[in-house]
């Protein structure tokens, strides 16, 4: 990622800036419309982080935020600094709970950000993202992630291939979630190390990548239904892992 | 619902639409800039099926869309008619796998969307929606659920407490998911007979219809974060539900 600036829009997500990487803010601007317990919430914790705070006319907030919906507030931070390709082996080594998600093509940015939010819920150590083909993290993903962007370990990777060598290397079992796979989410017993991998919304995962994979597993659906939206099939296997984790 | 009539956009939609539900259908409109596979697929099914079928200028598309993204794809159908609150009773006693989904408030559509695919996907008989203050089924809802309404019974009631009476007089045990609930999804068992209620994405289920829930849980996530996304924890709680049942 360049250090260029990001807008964030939206109450909750401003809100997760401001509690976890406030240092991130170049400034906040809030609709001088609202007069309400949220805009109180948000000037106090500004005056508290000491965040540069501005009430503007809704419409400079509309063009600022290109019509999304921003409902009164809007960030301008700095986009976060992502670890280089070099720095993930010595990463890998530090991860606590030893789950990684691994997003192969995830076009949407929407469904990107759901995967981060709840990869952050589920307490993943890191997810892996390859660099082309994959929606970059722009304001709809930090809106859906709800800022969960700013806690997790993301990695930006050109060769997803290479990074499944590392975590192989690693002692890590690499699991590929497909609808053709041989094993089951209902039996499947996860290693203690497991990164799981997701595939795109339309095609799935990239031939090579799944080739690499230790063990293709599917979640079981009714043929009703040729998929799941890819952000709930991605919350179920991390649900599942946590689930089998702590127990 | 009314019999009005409704767009529903993008080439997977329509396929849906088509394999399970074509009587709906009033015409169907292609791009006349497309010339591919998915075409030939679609005019086929439209030929098979005796679907009026017309190529358009995709300028047409992108007004009766109103610049939706609908890929050069744009059925236009029927509305489906929901069955009767009056009906829930007897409908009841039909249902087979005796999972339902209770949704009070979602107010976005894609959510609800979603909710309604993993519904079927996972294979719950019927999901439950209160009909002042949700998002009503349009074109966005039919979108993400990637046709998946037109499989499932969808009731829309006015009052959900009631339904939840009915339900529990029907031999139903009635699970809020919330967060601050007493149990927890990680060692929950539950009654072959299961109805699961989740709330807003902003404010979760209402108080009354909370009070009137059999029991509370929550699904344990990480305290970095304040919630899942709806469709996620709807999408983690149908996939337990539906393991249990199978086990």
């Amino acid at each position: 990622m360049n250090t260029q600036k990001q807008l964030i829009f939206g109450f909750h997500s401003l809100k997760e800036v401001i509690k976890f990487n406030y240092s991130l803010i170049v400034k906040i601007y809030i609709s001088n419309a609202r007069n309400d317990k949220r805009v109180s919430e948000i000037t106090n914790l500004c005056q508290k982080n000491k965040i540069i705070c501005e009430l503007v006319d809704p419409n400079i907030l509309n063009n600022i935020s290109r019509y999304n919906n921003h409902q009164g507030f809007v960030a301008e931070i700095n986009s976060p600094v992502f670890p280089s390709e070099k720095e993930i082996d010595s990463k890998l080594k530090d991860l606590i709970t030893s789950r990684v998600l691994i997003l192969d093509s995830i076009q949407d940015p929407r469904n990107l950000g759901a995967c981060l939010r709840s990869a952050l819920a589920f307490d993943f150590d890191a997810v892996i993202i390859n660099k082309d083909g994959s929606s970059p993290i722009n304001e709809y993903v930090f809106k859906t992630s709800v800022g969960a962007i700013l806690n997790l370990n993301i990695f930006y990777v050109t060769n997803l291939t290479r990074t499944i060598a590392a975590l192989k290397k690693n002692g890590f079992w690499v699991l590929g979630i497909d609808g053709k796979g041989e094993g089951s989410i209902f039996s499947e017993k996860f290693s203690s190390k497991t990164a799981v991998v997701l595939g795109s919304e339309g095609s799935g995962i990239r031939k090579l990548v799944k080739e690499n994979c230790d063990h293709l597993i599917k979640i079981p659906i009714s043929n009703k239904v040729e998929s799941l939206n890819i952000s709930v099939a991605a919350g179920v296997i991390m649900y599942e892992l946590k689930k089998q984790h702590i127990n």
